[in-house]
Order: structure tokens, then C-alpha cells, then sequence
């Protein structure tokens, strides 16, 4: 392998060279132990620093207030999608669900098997004001801030009322951007692409909201049981838990969320100026709803989205096709995508066009 | 790192060091792709293959027939502690546990969540006969073929009705013997012990227990759906994935359960004749119940066992210390544990014993 390559997946996703020379390290001795991280023992010192660390650097990250709980988990954002509806639901049984995509969908028809749920339009979700309230007795709001699919994200939030949560899942957002944790009771997201490999998913949910889930809720699904064992009720993904530990670090090392935004900020800007330059290449959404993790976009033909999407992958530019649900193409930029991989992408796209154009 | 260790952790646990080199180039440059391992995205044919073989090699290893399904779940036996009752229960709502120790209490203690539950004594499983089953209208019966805690093994199975499915959780044996899987409905293991990293959980159902799950089951705690979408229902721990895919490739090289289960006899022949031959060292088990994977034993003292699990670890014989429920000293003999680290160990007691009789 000597051509570099860039990888645009949606998830599992790039992550930094630098924490993959460390993993690969670890794989065969950590720590100068003689034992692989993968046989580690999760209750042994060793690794139990890891587990405070990476509390401890996502606190600072995320500048997180003292009333949260840090987990890490097991299922990805599809366990989510259950277990926030069986620990969060109370008396209303009703929720509420910014219906912005295809997560959101996912999100909203497993809640429907515990919840009455009201759904809301995007557009409408930032000016949503006390009246609405009024008349919602909705025991919590679940949006999704950013839907990787359609390549959309949601520019603007409602003020909250104190006694309903906001409920989040920013799978494909967390950690590239500074998010004020305080406007939510809780947030998850599945480490696959802004945080580390499949398998671990982080969620952080406000003390108050703790108390019992529904009748017949898995050991495994109820927020009680992990808080009280800190994360260690059963074997968790060691391996997945220290690679997430390493990128928290390169996050930090990079500047933490405010340089992180800036530096997704100039790649996404490079793209996306590009796509409203051309005539060429479409992306249909409107500005303020562009994803700065996703880009979408659709060449004038099937034929030469195909085509696009092979070309790509001969010069190195890998996995630009979208989603099976939609096609067309897609570039995800997460954290650990270089601006040199977001201007290569370009080169390819102005060469691809001329190639086509005349 | 120059000293050799051979590290006896009961979960997650030693690897062989080939398969940690191949993961290690994998972590870097994947097949020369010069991707990731960890950033291959589960949907792309080549990690589709990885998905493939492992069932194929899963099946020519277990010899299993054609009317199980291979599934490769998250959450541990923990989360099969409440899928099994979640998918398998009937009409009778009842269900039969043998209650053989710690791991087999766990199960039994979420099954009592959703089923009327009847213990059955570990000495009287063998015996169960048409008399016991007419009397019990259960719709199966859960074991525990190996419990890790007290190093406590089945020695052997009671013929079972065709009506009634018999359940194991594999997790600590699972492939260290030829195991008769058309005795079992549905068997479960959690990967850390033999089968590879911790976050992977392999299940093999028979089809026609699979039935619509308990109302209020997640999506993600039915089968019925890891089986329509052939396990990538959400995004799976795709290196934990490839990392068992290693491990089978390999068990494949050591001659299969049949050649494992000689190198294993023979190692945890070596540890227990050494404990029957010693004063010093205890384990009261019955011969027939001895567990093959976890040897138990104790010293003359507390106080001596903490020197000895100390000094141990000066000799780089790692992580013998009991389970912190029962103390005393466990040597988990896995799959990759060699020869040569009972040799070590058996030597190590040999000379701790001379060091503290006189």
C-alpha cells in the first residue's frame, strides 16, 4: 500500500493515524505489561484508569456539569432508540419527536411500541414556545441533531421548560463541535464516528431523570443498573472503551471542541462552496440546515453517480456512495477526516466535471 | 517487555499471539486496502466476507446443523439472560434453571422478571426423566455448562423431550470441546473467553423456536429480527467480529474441538493432579465436576493466599486471584493458554509450596 488513500465513510468511520499506531501497540503489549489490551481484565487497575480517564477528558470536553452520568454502553444508537423511551417515560406516557429523517424515524417507531408520540416537523422544532407546551403534556423531546442520510442538520433549538427533557442523539456529531450539554437531560451516541470504533456508545443523562424504567425492562437497558456499577455491570467493550480513550485524547490534543468546529467548519465550507459553484453538482438543502458531518449531493445522471462513485474509489477516494435508502453520493467529514482528504475530493469533482461537461 | 507472562484472567482472557499480529497489521492497512480494520464499514463486501466465513467456519467447527441460526449479538451473556426468557417463552410462562453457581443465579434472578422459574439442583440434572417432565410444564430448561466462579462443570444431560428445548450459556466453554449442539435449542456465549475480545456475543438458535418475542421485547432484544437482517440489524463491534474470525481460523489450524479438548484435558489434568497430589494446596470439587477451563483452589490461609497471588504475579503468572465473590486462587486455562504456562505455574506452586512448609 503506498497511495494514500481517504476514507468518507458514515460509520465505522476514519479515525486519526496517531491513535491507530497507539492501538496497534497496545494489541501486543500495553503498557509494556506483555499483555494485549484485548486480555486486560476490565476490574484490573490498568484498565480502570482508563475509565476515569476518559470520564474525566469527556467532562473537560464537553465542559459537562456535575449532575450528569457518564456511560458507556452496549447496541449503538438502536439501543437508544428503546431504552430512552423505558427509563425516561413517566406519567404522561407521551413523547414528543422531531421527525427530521431517517434516524429520527428509526427513533420514533420503536418509541411508539412504550409511548403515545406527537411528532414534529423540523422547521417547526426551533419555535416550539410555551403555548405548544401548554398543550403537550409530553414527558420528554427527542430530536436528532444531525441525520446523516439526507446530510441535515438542525440549525436552532427551542427554550426547553424546566420540567421536560430534551433527549438527543448525536451519533454522528458528538465531539465535532461544542454542544451545551445543560440544554439537555440526556444525550447518546454511538462511538462509530466522531469517537472511535462500533461497538461502545456514550450516553450522558441529567441525575434527576433517573428513577425506575418500565416493568420488564432488560437489566442491560435500565440507566439505574449501570450507574450504580458505573458502567462495569457486566464485561464491557474493553478494546472499543480504550480506543475511545485515545481519541478523547487526540481531541484534546487537537484544541478540544472549539478547534475541532473550526477545522470541520473550513472542510465543510470547502465542499459545500464547491457544490454552489457548480452547476453540475447539486445539493438541494438549505444553508442553514446543511450538515457539517455529512454532505450530500447528486450528480446529473444516475449513470454518472455511478460512475463518480467508482472513479473515486480507483483515485483513492473511498466509500463516497449514499445511503442505499437514497444514493446518490455522500462525503462524511467527521473529526478525523483531513482538510487534505476534503481537497482532494474537490480536485477529483472539478476533474470529473470537466471530463463530463464537455 | 522481555519477561515472558502467561496471564490467566478468567475474562477477557489470552489470545494466541499469531492472531494478536494479524489484528495488529489489520489495525493499521486491512488487506493492503490501506483502511483500518476499525474504519471498514460493516455494509462493504469485504467485511461482508468476514461475516460469512465466520459463520461457515462457526459451522464446520460446532459440525452444526441446518436448522440453527448464527447470530453475533452485543451485551454478553448478561443481555441473553433476559433475551432467552424475552424470545423462548410460551404459553406455560414457566421455565426450569439449573442452579449450578454464580453465573447460573444471575440467570436465573432476570428470568424471574418475566417466568414462573423452578431451580433445579445440579446433582439431580442428569436425572431428570419422563416422570420430571410430565410433572413440569415448562417451556425449557436453562444450564450453565461451566461456571467460571466456583470452576464447576456438567458432567452430563438428561435425555430431553422433543417439546422442551435445553439452553446453554457457552460462554466459558464454548469451543474447547465437540459440543452436541441438536441436544440444545439455543446456546450463548459471550466471546472473551474462548472465542475471542470482549463486546461480541455469539448465539446459535434452533428455527423453530423463533416466535414473535414478549410484547415490550427492544428491537434489539429479538431474535426474530438479528436473524432477518443476519445479524447487521444496527452496526455490529466489527473488530471484535474480525477478531473472532481469527480465533476460528485458528482453532481450525490446532485440528478443531477434538484436537482443543486433548490440549486442554491435558492441561487441566496437569493443574489437578499436582492439587490432588499436595496437602497444600486444595480443591474439594468432585473429580466429575471439575471444570476443565476455571481450576479453583485454595491455600492453607487467607494470608497465604494473598503472598501467593503477590508473588505469582512477580513471576509473571497474572491475574490468579479468585473472583472477588469467593477469593482464593483460579487459573483459567482457555483455548490459548499453552502448555507451557501450566508447566510455569505447576513449577511456581511447586517451589511456593517448598518455600512455606518447612
Amino acid at each position: 500500500m503506498n497511495k494514500t488513500i481517504y476514507n468518507f465513510s458514515a460509520g465505522p468511520a476514519v479515525l486519526p493515524q496517531c491513535v491507530l499506531g497507539q492501538a496497534q501497540e497496545a494489541l501486543v503489549d500495553w503498557q509494556g505489561s506483555g499483555m494485549s489490551i484485548l486480555s486486560v481484565s476490565h476490574r484490573s487497575d490498568a484498565f480502570l484508569e482508563v475509565v476515569a480517564k476518559s470520564k474525566q477528558d469527556l467532562t473537560e470536553l464537553l465542559q459537562l456539569p456535575d449532575n450528569y452520568h457518564i456511560l458507556f454502553l452496549q447496541g449503538g444508537a438502536t439501543a437508544q432508540f428503546s431504552m430512552v423511551p423505558m427509563n425516561l417515560l413517566a406519567e404522561n406516557q407521551c413523547a414528543a419527536y422531531v421527525n427530521s429523517g431517517y434516524w429520527a424515524q428509526k427513533a420514533i417507531s420503536e418509541a411508539r411500541r412504550y409511548a403515545h408520540v406527537t411528532e414534529i416537523d423540523i422547521a417547526k422544532f426551533a419555535t416550539l414556545d410555551a403555548d405548544w407546551f401548554n398543550d403537550h403534556s409530553v414527558d420528554y423531546i427527542h430530536c436528532t441533531p444531525n441525520e446523516t442520510i439526507e446530510g441535515l442538520t438542525l440549525p436552532a433549538y427551542p427554550d426547553m421548560p424546566d420540567n421536560i427533557p430534551l433527549v438527543g442523539d448525536f451519533s454522528s456529531i458528538i465531539l465535532s463541535e461544542p454542544i451545551d450539554v445543560s440544554k439537555f437531560g440526556l444525550i447518546y451516541a454511538g462511538a462509530q464516528k466522531n469517537l472511535g470504533p462500533a461497538g461502545i456508545t456514550l450516553v450522558i443523562v441529567r441525575d434527576d431523570l433517573i428513577k425506575p424504567a418500565l416493568a420488564g425492562t432488560p437489566a442491560m437497558y435500565n440507566y439505574q443498573n449501570h450507574i450504580a456499577k458505573e458502567s462495569l455491570y457486566n464485561t464491557p467493550p474493553t478494546f472499543a472503551w480504550y480506543v475511545v480513550g485515545l481519541m478523547l485524547s487526540w481531541l484534546k490534543q487537537q484544541g478540544g471542541t472549539v478547534k475541532i468546529q473550526q477545522h470541520n467548519h473550513e472542510k465543510a465550507k470547502l465542499l459545500y462552496d464547491y457544490l454552489d459553484a457548480s452547476s453540475f453538482y447539486r445539493n438541494a438543502i438549505e444553508p442553514d440546515y446543511r450538515s457539517k458531518m455529512n454532505v450530500v449531493f447528486n450528480l446529473p445522471s444516475k449513470a454518472l453517480e455511478k460512475e463518480f462513485i467508482e472513479q473515486s474509489a480507483q483515485a483513492g477516494l473511498l466509500n463516497l456512495a449514499g445511503h442505499r435508502s437514497i444514493d446518490g453520493i455522500r462525503a462524511s467529514l467527521y473529526n478525523a477526516m483531513p482538510i487534505s482528504g476534503v481537497q482532494t475530493l474537490v480536485a477529483f469533482m472539478q476533474q470529473f466535471e470537466r471530463n463530463h461537461v464537455n
